[in-house]
């Protein structure tokens, strides 16, 4: 399931409860339009700020409208407890992978991380996907760790927040069975080219086909000219501006975020209504 | 409340429930010694790994267990609803004071704080305490913004992460009723020579006599001594470091802290034993 095309969707929010509606709203052009897996609850998926409960409820819901597409599910949290109840809820609703990050908030030590996905593994019936991403974890994999998180049984993929200098090098590191993935949108283009398996992506959560057209193409020029987007997405955060633009279509409840995190508003929301319209996203 | 020496004890994990029995055990010593309060739940209390239940549980037990002493109670969570919440639990046990990190997943914008603090300290009935904790939170207050939420309403004291370059300037673009509270614990003597009016101590929630000593004295030879230990706090975090201390005393059950943080262990361990003897801290 760890390739080509992986769409993350919003939770959105309604009244601080899942809007399983606008969920479902959000997930069916993703399904028609054929990705070849939701990455449910990702960081766009705003994990980290439900409940055990609700993250449950939003990977059943779902696993029941993806068409049979394969659904990943993030499993990441602070404390180990709750990390080994979201794995059961993820694969009891049908989940068939998983992500996690090392969700920290006092920074965890390459021992403790180490020893968190050792396990978490053991207890796994599907695969996990390794998630590096120092920007909201406040941890940095050293390459050392990595290749030894990604050597333990059922880690299935990585998704990497950059693109190594020596693509070969990792890859002869990684173990076969392990795929490569890159997040940071703008990045998706060059990385698919230089061999990376997937991409794991958030426009696609909301822009499956303008993400589609990337991914089966790996044309960097259909990249490139989404350039005043990444911008928007790399100054603001990916998150606040899909939020704002499932807000301005129609698709969510204003506001779909929890509070205090904010979809953009004011100027660059106007600048990014215009792009949607000039950038013919869709 | 916010003067004074503020002790952050410990809240004690045993087979992965809260431990009632240690976390009094850990209490009693600070209240014999008179510490000017409790600061129940703060990073050192591992509020961020613990439901919305168990901190309500853990805070009605220490102010059972306080003697009088006022009890400051960390309500910091990524999400209003849960904060909110937090805030009512604490306030309902009662709680004298509360303290409040921007804690983040997705980094939050400055907008998105002061948003934060303006909506909590408006449903509050006790002062809060702004904690300024960038390793943790990955949120880094500017001076700007650090003023304008000083002048909420309902804002006691600012908890300080480090001795600003120019205190008296600080001090005087704080409220008058805005106490300057240091954290990290080897800045303590130095920052309270130089007119801090609280320090919020790790150190204290172990050995309260030792960081009265420097306290009360404010000499900065107090805390020099103690070189060695400030040294395993930097290196490896003063949370990790007090849970061994009150593991090797027997103070709490081993593992006290939630899976995946490891107190120290090893040479560094066996170090801080040593350190406990030829330190003489009680």
């Amino acid at each position: 399931m760890f390739h080509g095309l992986s769409a993350f969707p919003l939770t959105p929010l309604k009244e601080g409860k899942i809007d399983e509606q606008a969920f479902t709203t959000l997930l069916r052009p993703l399904v028609d339009a054929g990705v070849d897996s939701l990455g449910i609850l990702g960081s766009t998926g705003s994990y980290a700020y439900l409940t055990v409960a609700e993250r449950a409820q939003v990977a059943r819901c779902a696993v029941e409208h993806a068409g049979g597409i394969p659904v990943m599910v993030s499993i990441g949290a602070l404390r180990l407890d709750d990390i080994l109840r979201l794995a059961d809820d993820a694969q009891a609703a049908g989940a068939a992978g998983v992500l996690m990050a090392p969700v920290s908030y006092q920074r965890l030590t390459a021992e403790e991380v180490y020893s968190l996905y050792e396990r978490v593994t053991r207890q796994l019936s599907v695969p996990l996907c390794v998630y590096d991403n120092p920007a909201t974890t406040g941890f940095t994999f050293s390459d050392e760790l990595m290749f030894a998180v990604a050597a333990l049984p059922n880690i299935g993929s990585v998704k990497f927040g950059r693109v190594p200098e020596d693509i070969a090098q990792v890859r002869s590191r990684l173990p076969d069975n392990v795929t490569m993935g890159i997040s940071g949108d703008w990045q998706a283009a060059p990385a698919l080219r230089a061999g990376f398996d997937v991409w794991y992506s958030v426009i696609a959560g909301v822009f499956p086909q303008t993400a589609l057209a990337i991914a089966r193409s790996k044309e960097t020029a259909q990249s490139e000219r989404l350039e005043p987007l990444w911008a928007l997405f790399r100054r603001y955060g990916s998150l606040r501006v899909m939020a704002a633009a499932a807000e301005m279509m129609g698709k969510v409840t204003v506001p779909a975020l929890p509070f205090p995190l904010q979809a953009i508003q004011g100027e660059p929301r106007e600048a990014l209504a215009r792009l949607i319209v000039s950038l013919e996203l869709a």
